[in-house]
């Protein structure tokens, strides 16, 4: 097992009607900003219960963060908090708002160009503005993390930073907010948790055994309860199951201890920047074709997968190895999700395109051995049609 | 899944060498009180390695905390820590070093008599001193969340109390530091450590699906690594799943969302107050015949428990069953305990003597369902024999 720390101090408030903990949580003399998507926190009604729970408070609103939220969006809302002296913010909905909102949080305090938050990975961030969560859409895991992703339009990028400083103070997960979800955001999300899982477990073996065990533990949980959450939209427990899933995926426990990989997101990053696939679309592709490409890498653990999570064990290795990655691909397939660049008419020289863009990000030494370049990443694209 | 809330802020440093953290973790100006048990950390020379640590700190010492930490000792310490004026305290041994300053934390900021601090369950703590943690005995998962057991030893009495102030403010497990562990402190902890996660995991079903995985993890790692630890005492690897287990076994998370038993617990506290066993000890007599006592109201847990964890999948139900409890046993005795009172030569007649107890002490409705009365737990007992 590796050396590691852990620390992550975001407190959940699991359940339902769990929202009316809200008050308890913000200081009462608080300005509060809630920041939200497209609207559907207004026709569900969620927005005009969470004031009536915020009663008292001066409450201020920032909405359409749009999915991969955007800088320039998010700029519109740092000036926004300053000019209103915001002092708590309150990101309703799923990713997007919430990883938008960190950044909002960090940059409204910090000293200097604020792309330079997203230039240096988080690592000039001093302070950040207290915010908390009610979440909408079980998938990132960005309510009990420190991690966001930010979209430029302008540089046409999608760039990842991390601080200690954007752990929410809270997040709300009441499964009954995802009952009214589209069947696309539910098979989106919880390709995305498993696709998490992956890359902290499917690396090489550190004798991380109880990791190993909780990473499969979400996975199997994801296997039997996704298509399920497909099935029966409003089955309280299978939905509780996926969110609370969702939420442990990247929370940073599964991946303390052991090596972590991640080539998957970065080269999905581009695909969305460049094409505008959901960030789920683009793991669905590129995870089973990256197994398949550093099958040696991965072999022990790929052997693992199979058994523990699959029971595929007829075959010599590589038969049980093909199997697995079928298996998984034959999972994204039930949620609902394609697992080729083909499928959404990217033609064979986007590869190309999106080899650049991952050169120009500084993404050419990816996975747990850094040593996935860019020819690598050319295979796994190749495979991807 | 039942509603929960969850918040664990204690920050964990794990691995060789996490050690030098420390002086990150305390203020430079602290005045730092080191407690201790029975005087191990002087002769393997820890305490010198941690006051190089903290070069320049004023350190005070405190030393003979007991197993099963009694108020009379504590109550001295916290004097000490009032005289001296101690503003951080760090607990340097197993969970019994670390209970005992969880106590003197609390109750050198309380406001009353201290032993109600016991008799409330901690519900009127508001504050405490801020205290760290150098884990050297994997076992009770006091390391990483807020609860503490203390014994007043006039009163005949080992009482439990928790409380948000007393999660430790940082927590060094360095697998290494148990190298040298007796034999028997290492069956104890990885029984103590099963237990737990049996209390919490083996009740009724809430469709709590990832939280049975994490258990069922955990549960099969500590039986995979338990003899191991015994049989190579200084494979870092076994003792470092060992560690992390215990850790993960008690700090929130898989009780988290589902009913929690504790019964066996509290007849084990019982057990030890009056005649002097080991916690592990007592849990590993009286938590195979709870489960026989029980096994009507835990059939459908016990099964999946049985069939995940030991792989028992032919007989009737109830067949079944009885196998996955003796497999229990054999594991117990796997780690070097024995499962009998009569093993302890403690009369038949103590069956009163540990009923007249728990009655004293209030526990009269225990269990998952609160039907666990005084009439079951003498059936409990009569099993022990």
């Amino acid at each position: 097992m590796l050396n590691f720390s852990f620390h992550n101090p975001t407190r959940i408030h699991f359940g339902k009607n769990q929202i009316k903990k809200i008050s308890h949580e913000i200081p009462k003399d608080a300005r509060v900003l809630i920041t939200y998507g497209g609207g559907s926190v207004k026709t569900t009604g969620l927005l005009d219960k969470i004031k009536t729970v915020l009663k008292g408070y001066e409450v201020l609103e920032f909405g359409g963060i749009e999915p991969n939220p955007s800088y320039e969006t998010m700029m519109g809302c740092v000036e926004l908090v300053k000019e209103e002296n915001v002092d708590f913010l309150l990101a309703v909905g799923g990713g997007s708002v919430i990883d938008g909102t960190k950044f909002v949080a960090a940059a409204a305090l910090y000293d200097g160009e604020p792309w330079d938050i997203l230039k240096t990975f988080g690592s000039g961030v001093t302070e950040a503005l207290p915010f908390g969560v009610v979440l909408t859409l079980p998938a990132t895991g960005s309510e009990m993390n420190s991690g966001s992703v930010i979209t430029r339009h302008s540089e046409r990028a999608k760039l990842f930073f991390s601080n200690p400083n954007v752990f929410p103070y809270f997040s709300v997960l009441d499964p009954t907010l995802t009952f009214t979800l589209p069947r696309k955001q539910i098979g989106n999300g919880v390709v995305d948790a498993f696709t998490h899982v992956m890359e902290q477990y499917m690396t090489c073996p550190v004798a991380g055994h109880i990791q190993d065990r909780f990473a499969e533990g979400l996975l199997a949980t994801l296997i039997e309860q996704g298509p399920l959450a497909l099935k029966e939209p409003e089955n309280y427990d299978v939905r509780a199951n996926i969110m609370w899933c969702a939420t442990l995926a990247l929370n940073g426990l599964i991946g303390s201890g052991v090596p972590q990989d991640w080539s998957t997101h970065m080269i999905g990053h581009e695909i969305t920047a460049l094409y505008g696939l959901d960030h789920a679309q683009t793991l669905a592709i590129v995870l089973p074709a990256m197994l398949t490409v550093r099958t040696n890498d991965k072999r022990e653990k790929l052997l693992q997968y199979g058994k523990r999570i699959w029971n595929i064990t007829e075959g010599d290795d590589d038969e049980r190895i093909s199997a697995s990655i079928k298996k998984t691909r034959e999972f994204f397939h039930a949620m609902e999700l394609k697992t080729k660049l083909s499928d959404y008419e990217i033609p064979p020289e986007g590869i190309d395109a999106i080899i650049t863009q991952l050169e120009a990000h500084g993404m050419v030494l990816l996975g747990e051995k850094q040593d996935v370049n860019p020819a690598v990443c050319r295979k796994v694209l190749e495979l991807c049609y």
